[in-house]
């Protein structure tokens, strides 16, 4: 969106920031490209969103804080390296707007997060939990951020529900492993049977008032809609579709977002890239919305 | 469609004719190969269309006039070569089916049209108005054509509607930018709330009789489905829902016709390429419906 | 799915044959690589379908046996082989999964398959009936295969569904081609009117009891779902209501199956052979529940 | 080119004719869409070739005969069509330039070359020999037609000579296939060592004088150049030398030619296409040296 | 290179300046993303040229001034605002390198660097000598801004050279529009025949002592090397072969320099942008050898 | 080439290995998809290698022994697997060909075969030294693994040679960094100056008598011809010279090899897959003239 590049703070309502990190990914990796494709793809968005009847600009100061340095090939590091970039913007009463990177840096994200506003509620458009224990005997990839979070404290697991997960699972328990963190989840059968309303309805209510992070896996929509990610799964949702629910979240005390796992070397006619940026559209629309 | 090249206009019902020009667009370029990619899809379809039940070329005699010569780089040049090319044609009585080449070649068309029909009502399927004022301080740009019809009195306004308006917009007012000329809209949203039944009975009111033009732009369509196009927006509609309220203009008299902004370099598996010939297939059966 | 390769047919109940053959297409080639595309995107499947509620390799024993040699550009000869080679799979009590290739392998699956089981009720997933007399005075393509199969006996023509039909025809009476042969058909504008559940019920019930052969031709899917393929039709089924219409054949027994018309080269983030893979795992799954 | 599409032979001296069969490939297929590439990549070409100093439509009338209607996946059947189409051409006196499709076509205008002028030399730019006898068992493919075409005499194999062979072979007698046939062959790492002078002159000298075909496969080239062809062979040439090797054929009597082998599917921003238009821009210039 | 984002002047020797525009591309258009994709490639650039022996940063001041805003469609217009965005630069001592765009935009530098520098060298990696008088009657076009260059008097011609021109020709007379406005030519012909050294003392002692200016379309470059590009010849250079005649440059004054013709839409692994960029590190290189 | 997949040893010569490993890449990522797209190209191959006159599975006998399981993400932990897989390979006398993954694979190797064979000489192919010390604060990457083999004395440094050195530097001091280890090293830029007959004795002599493993990384060549690879460098090296090169180490004593940084989602065409698997057919010709 031509954003003014700007690390100062000050007067400063959200501060876009990219992540570009993807040594979490077990699977297609590249999504260190991320954010320069979600940023090239934003030239295309404009100021006045109808569908939110808001003015973006006109009532949030927005800036782009470039990429955090992180360390290709070294996760932990790369965490520590991402918590201590967001947690000064945080600090500032800033809203980190997070660029991805693979969904393993949600993890580092929450820590800084929570530092500053203790648990949070989380909504999660995903087709994969993210919560199992372990890949390939390693405990911190891009399968296992949710867990780590709720296990280091940093979630209102009751405020927290993941949504639109679908796909072949390892075990017949995997989805219990959400739940038993004490999560809600909404798998993308049940929201098809019951309809998008009614779970719009059920996210609004779980994330309730207090501190909230959402966090958008654009493998939450279909492949034929966002083909350029990291883990695709086939029967999907809409841009239509998510952008729906996004805008339910009016009201929602929003205090971190990302948009994560667009990987732009299996993207084409930037698709992906331009469902992202649009994504991240609507999040600043409702930030403005809060303002 | 392997039509036949035939520039004489004798007992020519439709000619299908390339308006290979995109200096209008003011984001990605390259329509110029819309015509020859459009063209090249044709060859997959076939010459019964079970979906209107008709044999288009029992009816109507169709033939390809082959390409307009423009002037790339020069806007009212171009305007002027369209318009004194597709003149002789309507004066024929043949309905020209253009294929675009940018949104800007409409004006060129409904110029041409006016002066054989008068003022036209029109149906436009359209992400965007383009019915701005000005791009870059120019008059003559993609943004712009509708506004410069009905200023120049070529729309019948009241018979005139927009449909599928969505994505942002430089300001709050920029939808009323339509309705103040006189032509209806109806945006994305409002069809998603209200369903395709009732837009395509208000369309179909809206037309009434008498001469109509209708302008399909690709980026009507979600980019999943036609990820070849200028300005894309999410959000959009499946070529499902696109060829089900084109069906609905049974009864409609259309003088002319075009498919704009198929660009081929952002295209892949040429889908795009073949969802803006399955439209022309769609409108050749209307007006084989009409004969 | 990374599935071993194994050639003994012991305690096997499901085998996975690649036929490598696009000799019978008459427009885009290249499905002689879907085989090989769809194996490598199965690598993203996992065990257990949620969807389904089954675990699949703990009820079924399923292997790899490797691709068919077919002699390209020669289809009788190709015919024979594919049936040479299906038929001691078939003999063995084992289920065989064939990646095509195009459309026309279906006849030699046929032959296979009734040879062992008599006339098999068949449901086609297809925007195309296939049912055609000749191709350029050819009685064996891809447009042809299901008409030969009814004609020599294969199937059971009244457990037997063509469901997806959809696009131009050649000539008014081509639907008629199916019904004459005694295949009942449903075209996707039948079952948009109709909607999904009371199309999968019709499927369902046609079936009936007996041996069945399921044949799925990624066309049937939307080109944004599925671009890599050789006869792309607009309008199409989401990936969604694709798996919701398999996994309503709980309770069919399927004797043979198939999935074809995954193009590679015309693919891309290689979406449709993830689709293609994801219709074979459902389809596995369905065995793995009739076990 | 923009050449006008003529089928009338009267005043004619060069017709080119697509012919969009490649059901004799027997790895990656797609050649059929070769003439609609180069045509399309042709329309970058201009009159004058200042390195033949030549303006080309001076001295030759040219035009576009289209494409001959082939029989996709039957290739006897093809033959016959092709050699049907292109005899009443050379009965003119025209010169046939065709665009494939594969290599296999280059038997039936040889057939048809032969039946004008009696056995022909040939002269062919490849990396393949084409001399085997059978593939899969099958004596018509498109490893094959050379030995068919000397088995049939069509070929003055004295005054034949294969360029730029290369690659691994089925078998250390390969290259005798070719000389016991009497054709003589030139590799590519001979080539490299000799140098390009030296081959150009022994290929001028191995044609004398007579009537010749020139066929240019586009697998001659490094697929750095030419990525879209069938099989291709690293280690080739660049453009820049065979136009080089092009251009020493002045004075050849080229009574027929052909560029085979280009296929759209594997090329990537046209430049294999636009190689193919270019070779036969310097063939058209040779001939109308010839004039 | 990830150079700091500065559009204060003061103390830097060299502004990397975008201009995309490509209103004046007659075929193949796009390149006004150029500017975008080279940047985006630059990262992979490192800050010591082994072949040129220089720190660059160490003796060089770089920064990026972003991009100019241009008019999209509209040529005067957009000349005007480059030229006027550049006069600054030029008149507070330094160097500006613009990353285009279409060659049209040679125009407006010429007259920014003449105004500062008087009559400038010219030395023109280029496949076209971009002479021509007019195309479709207008004046202002990618074909002509060498010729307005000259006319206006800004060129030193005599200090002033076209290197690598080849390809077709509309007329024999061609390369004399060239010759006849003074400047000295040499094509990729004559090139591959004496040899690159002789050509580059050709080009050094031609450009001689005095302000100058270097263009570089990335068409000199072989299609196989750029494919990215809106007018590609073949037979053209490798990329080894312009560094080659880049570094041959040593000592000569630069005051401004270009690159123009990336066409990311048609690029594809990057590689032109990479191209595009790596010309700007030679460039760079050549600046730094020089303070 | 259609290799029986074997894990048993005994009466194998040759067996080659997947390492779809890319933690260590720094720009790009994506090698891990290298083995499979080398593997799926190598079909094209064929048995009889003329340029060396050999038939190589008369003389040899090589499997395709899968691919190591690795850990994304995690370098250290990789490389104990990598280097566990081999051991016992090399331990059987045979010699593993392994398929990377990006370069920072050959450490692992260069431990597994040191421990058989003691100290080896080294020719590496790359365009880069790979002999950094640490990348972002990290000892373990693709940047840093020759240092690392040195200083764990895996290398006899006076048999070791870095051939085809380019691309610009951190410092002057980076190839130092290289010979100061005892490597010699020879540039792309001299390598031209030089001529390969010159630098291919150069490379033979050094490696000398004694186990040898060759390292070939495909950004070695040129980016037109391998664009799909990590770290490209434009003005590299065709792939006839890469084979030339080859060819030239006929009576090296090859323990292992490998072939590296083939990275198929920035290929097209599969040409740098094709390139990969060729190299490997040329080292396998080597192998087999051992015999």
């Amino acid at each position: 969106m031509r954003l003014p590049y700007v690390t100062d703070l000050k007067d400063v309502d959200v501060m876009v920031v990219g992540a570009p990190f993807d040594t979490g990914a077990t699977f297609r990796v590249g999504a260190r490209f991320g954010p320069s494709a979600v940023r090239e793809a934003s030239a295309l968005l404009r100021p006045y969103n109808p569908a939110q009847e808001i003015a973006i600009f006109e009532r949030l100061s927005v800036v782009d804080g470039g990429d955090i340095v992180v360390a290709p090939g070294f996760i932990e590091d790369s965490y520590a390296r991402i918590e201590a970039h967001l947690r000064p913007i945080l600090e500032a009463g800033v809203i980190p707007l997070v660029i991805g990177g693979d969904h393993s840096v949600v993890l580092a994200e929450l820590r800084a997060a929570a530092a500053k506003h203790g648990p949070v509620g989380l909504v999660q458009f995903d087709s994969h939990s993210d919560c199992w224990d372990q890949y390939f005997g390693h405990r911190y990839t891009h399968g296992t951020p949710i867990r780590r979070a709720a296990e280091e404290g940093l979630l209102d697991t009751k405020r927290s529900i993941q949504v639109g997960l679908r796909g072949g699972l390892y075990a017949p328990g995997d989805y219990a492993l959400s739940t038993e963190l004490g999560l809600d989840i909404v798998t993308t059968m049940e929201m098809r049977e019951r309809g998008l309303p009614a779970v719009a309805a059920q996210i609004r209510e779980r994330l309730g008032t207090g501190p909230c992070f959402v966090s958008f896996d654009v493998d939450f929509l279909d492949p034929a809609y966002a083909p350029g990610t990291g883990t695709p799964e086939v029967g999907g949702f809409t841009t239509y579709e998510a952008l729906y629910l996004l805008r339910a979240l009016k009201g929602v005390e929003i205090v971190a977002a990302d948009i994560v796992e667009v990987l732009p070397a299996y993207d084409h006619g930037e698709i992906t890239a331009l469902a992202g940026a649009t994504v991240g559209y609507e999040l600043l629309s409702l930030m403005a919305q809060a303002q």
